[in-house]
């Protein structure tokens, strides 16, 4: 299983990572190799499936990937990817994109494509758009390969009920492969080894599950590749966030001699096809490797880091650039930058303002001096004066416009020396639409635009834990931490001002953003009246704000992403109106 | 038919114009009255309809709406609305949402809802993802009234062979009511009334369109209901982008006896009622009224209208403000507002900098003193002057310092004042990223975002002609109109130096970004193979600066909107890294 991280629309590159990683499994002996989902497009290509060129260049480059293959004396390896197919023979008919674009797998071997198939279930909820940019496969195709059965079905059909999967049994398969593009969410890995050992005792096959890794623009594949055998005991497990060759030995049933087609099940037509019928000779297996769990905070940080490092890899950026208030969150924003790119890729813009506590100087001086990133001091007062001695502000405005010297410091200096901005708001922040547009909420990347304010200060907590565990000096200084919220915008502002505790608001935003209650569901969940009204008709008042937000990698269920599609113009909960 | 325009999650003041068109309705002697699509919730609700307590509610509005008609007097007239319904027996079912949402009809008579039925084909394409919020229905009603039998569907049933509109000939009705949220694209409405003279023959019945009117976030209704009898012949038909109650007397077939559930017709049951047997006494009928069509640019300029008033309006401000450069964009811009919302709501404010020409202080001032704007002049340059003495800057990254103090000015007026922003920008610069993030880019709602450059100008002029025709100044100053593009971010600069001739320029986007066709095809559409590589390129690397564009009207079959959704992390067709 090749656990790796191609990059959407790189068809040549990733191909190459084909190669590599193909190369590696034939080294290690391996009688089969298996990639993610889509890995020869990446994944997800959203609108990019609705283009006849993206997906003829998709099938060309797999043909050209098994003929290079087999050019490279790897033909004999039986390599299995997703892409972006065709569909031949789907009729035009209501409701299914036009030229049948589907999320597909294929087998290479001997230079040729042997098996095609496509994803059944398309997931349509959250991220997912797989209904407007897919047509739905028919088909579990069951490979003979050394005398094994090998069913092999993508992502979804693993999920859902029925399909592919509920066909294997009946298939007589002796292992079922999974090919995944599953984008991390917290606590999701411990849902998917409890679906592949159940799926894996109904079908009766021992399964392998391939996932992606890395970062695609707002999501976050985070690997966790895994072998169960038919009684669902866990074999081999591969590490969390980082690409690997996870190489098994397995002892499968040898099948029952090839028959006609059978009756189909549950809708769903098994194709045969034999690549081989001797079995492999005997011989002494490997230990199954299985990598350890991180721990529930590690995970998310990891995924923060890793969103980080591919975003801007992979727009090929060099360096990023962000404004270092003292606050925890642009501290942990610049830890969670140096733990992806190094120091040295990383410039800090200290930019105080006549409100700025000495603190928040010194607490940002800190934090260069534990980290060793680039920093440099912009005083904003004479830009904010030169503002207000053209237009006639006070108030509300005068705060915003501080935070928008800000940032139009941060994208100047993106302009002049090509880093890209890092965003510093949280989730509470964006829920609540406590930040300024085109202020602090300027930016190509936000790294921490899921974490709520609470998570924020425990992943700080944690990363400083874990300095100190191994014994490294704690990056973020203490005083980040435990000091009381400000944006500093007016003389002695707190947080607290405008918010309720974070603790209570940020309780209140999840059952209300994450959960999805209306106002009685709230109330009813203890949260008190008054506040329900005040932050529902914040969070609703915010919408236009959060369209314009940059994007950030996703840890929760339900994020301020492509996952929550809610109309600006909307009276049901947001009476007042928007400024 | 009540061409109405409703606001999203307004339940109680849709319902209020719900009563207001049934009074009036009665009070002209109608036997049914017909609203739009989701009058009830406003339309579309997107991911408001995923949310329990908001399905709660609209069902809780209509059976309170069907008592309020009756209590006002009002409930001998049978009312159709749509709503937003949940089914009762729709089992959870993979692929559909939770709760079973459903985008639904009403018929209200007598105090009770009578009357309930669902949209069975759901439109999941461009801006539409009715898979993802909705269960389809399975029925069509049949209403007997006064002898005649009168079938109700919803919008995308009309549009799309089979389902309820295929067992309307089945049914035998004398009338097919549609109730629509069907969007204005350019040409569409010639398109419509081809599909309802269509439908009318195959069914064999009269048909009644109703449409709602009015601007939603970024789409805009553009009302033309129309009624054809069943042979195909218009009878009626309301004004574009007005609301209306159009009064139409229909000489109908009163149907055979009820009879019991008749064999279902493509997988539609068919659903009888009876509200009335006794056939209405015959009377002298009014002659129908046809208002007359738009042409081609007074309907977009109507759309572009409709839909900025809608959204200051909506989102309750009371004035706008915008940039005015002198250059051709922000004077159409400030024309659409002044048409939308008055001279005296209408803001503007000129901010030359050094790299401003004599003109275009001077046609800015001109346009101020044919429009009767309120105008107020802000020299940008201490405002530049100090963030490059904070600041090393050259090239472009000055270039875009300028914009960004501009936008930063508008942005602080408008939380000083209230105005919501306007934003100038066309599509041809959205396209190909010609733009700066967080300067001329930076706004609440960009009301000409959807139109290509050539459509400005093309927009512009018929604007003047019209007001010419009209006796009246015309309003945008000739030289604004003939002068060459430029954005005037360093001495003599003109759009041409970094794009291609307009003319050039749009033919290709057009093709790329509305028709989607691919590199191969566009060269052999006979676009210079350089030059498409070139705007390829610009476009694909301009996707994240799209995505932090205010909203704005669509107009287009395939805008910049929620309609077109693409990867910013894409290598397909951007090789290089975006800045």
């Amino acid at each position: 299983m090749a656990q790796v991280n191609p990059t959407v629309g790189d068809l040549e590159g990733n191909c190459g990572i084909v190669v590599d990683y193909a190369r590696r499994a034939a080294e290690a002996g391996a009688h089969l190799a298996v990639f993610p989902e889509m890995v020869v497009t990446g994944y997800p290509v959203e609108d990019l499936a609705l283009r006849a060129s993206f997906a003829e260049a998709s099938i060309e480059a797999v043909r050209g990937l098994a003929r290079r293959l087999e050019d490279e004396g790897l033909g004999g390896l039986p390599v299995v990817v997703g892409f972006l197919n065709r569909s031949a023979d789907a009729a035009p008919r209501y409701g299914r994109p036009a030229g049948a674009p589907q999320n597909a797998l294929a087998l290479l071997h001997g230079g040729e494509v042997r098996v095609v198939s496509a994803k059944h279930h398309l997931p349509n909820y959250g991220v997912f758009d797989e209904f407007r940019n897919f047509v739905p496969g028919e088909t579990l195709p069951v490979v003979r390969l050394h005398g094994v059965d090998v069913a092999l079905v993508i992502c979804e059909d693993l999920w859902q009920e029925g399909g592919p999967v509920a066909a294997v049994r009946d298939a007589g398969a002796g292992l079922l492969v999974v090919l995944n593009g599953s984008p991390y969410e917290r606590d999701k890995d411990d849902e998917r080894l409890a679906l592949c050992q159940r799926r894996a005792r109904e079908a009766g096959a021992a399964l392998a599950y391939v996932n992606m890794v890395g970062g695609q623009d707002e999501l976050v594949f985070d690997g966790d590749s895994l072998i169960v055998d038919a009684g669902g005991e866990l074999l081999a497990r591969g590490p969390q966030f980082e690409e690997t060759l996870l190489v098994t030995d397995l002892e499968l049933p040898v099948a029952a001699p090839a028959e006609g087609a059978p009756v189909p099940v549950s809708g769903i037509r098994i194709e045969r096809h034999v690549l081989s019928e001797e079995p492999v000779a005997a011989y002494e297996p490997l230990p199954g490797r299985v990598e350890p769990r991180l721990d529930d905070l590690a995970e998310v940080y990891a995924a923060l880091v890793t969103g980080t490092r591919d975003y801007v890899r992979k727009n090929r950026f060099g360096s990023v650039v962000l404004g270092l208030s003292g606050g925890i969150d642009s501290a942990l924003t610049a830890t969670i930058a140096v733990d992806a790119l190094g120091p040295e890729r990383v410039n800090v813009v200290l930019m105080p303002s006549r409100y700025s506590s000495d603190h928040s100087v010194s607490d940002a001086e800190e934090l260069v001096k534990r980290q060793g990133v680039n920093a440099r001091t912009v005083a904003v007062g004479p830009m904010v004066d030169a503002f207000e001695a053209a237009v006639e502000i006070d108030g509300l405005a005068a705060e915003n416009l501080q935070a928008r010297v800000r940032g139009q410091l941060l994208m100047t200096l993106s302009n002049q020396h090509g880093h890209l901005v890092l965003t510093t708001g949280n989730k509470s922040e964006l829920a609540t639409g406590y930040s300024t547009l085109y202020g602090d909420s300027a930016g190509g990347y936000a790294p921490i635009k899921d974490a709520w304010k609470t998570l924020v200060w425990e992943l700080s907590k944690w990363r400083n834990a874990e300095a100190a565990r191994r014994g490294e000096v704690p990056p973020i200084p203490e005083n980040s931490i435990s000091k009381p919220p400000s944006a500093e915008l007016r003389p002695g502002q707190l947080d607290t001002d405008s918010l309720p505790d974070y603790e209570v608001l940020d309780a209140l935003l999840d059952d209300y953003v994450g959960t999805d209650l209306g106002r009685a569901e709230l109330v009813a969940a203890g949260h008190d009246a008054a506040l329900v009204d005040r932050v529902i008709r914040m969070v609703d008042r915010a919408e236009y704000k959060r369209r314009q937000y940059p994007p950030g990698p996703k840890i929760s269920r339900r994020n301020f992403g492509r996952d929550r599609r809610l109309p600006i113009t909307n009276r049901w909960t947001a009476p007042a109106g928007l400024a």
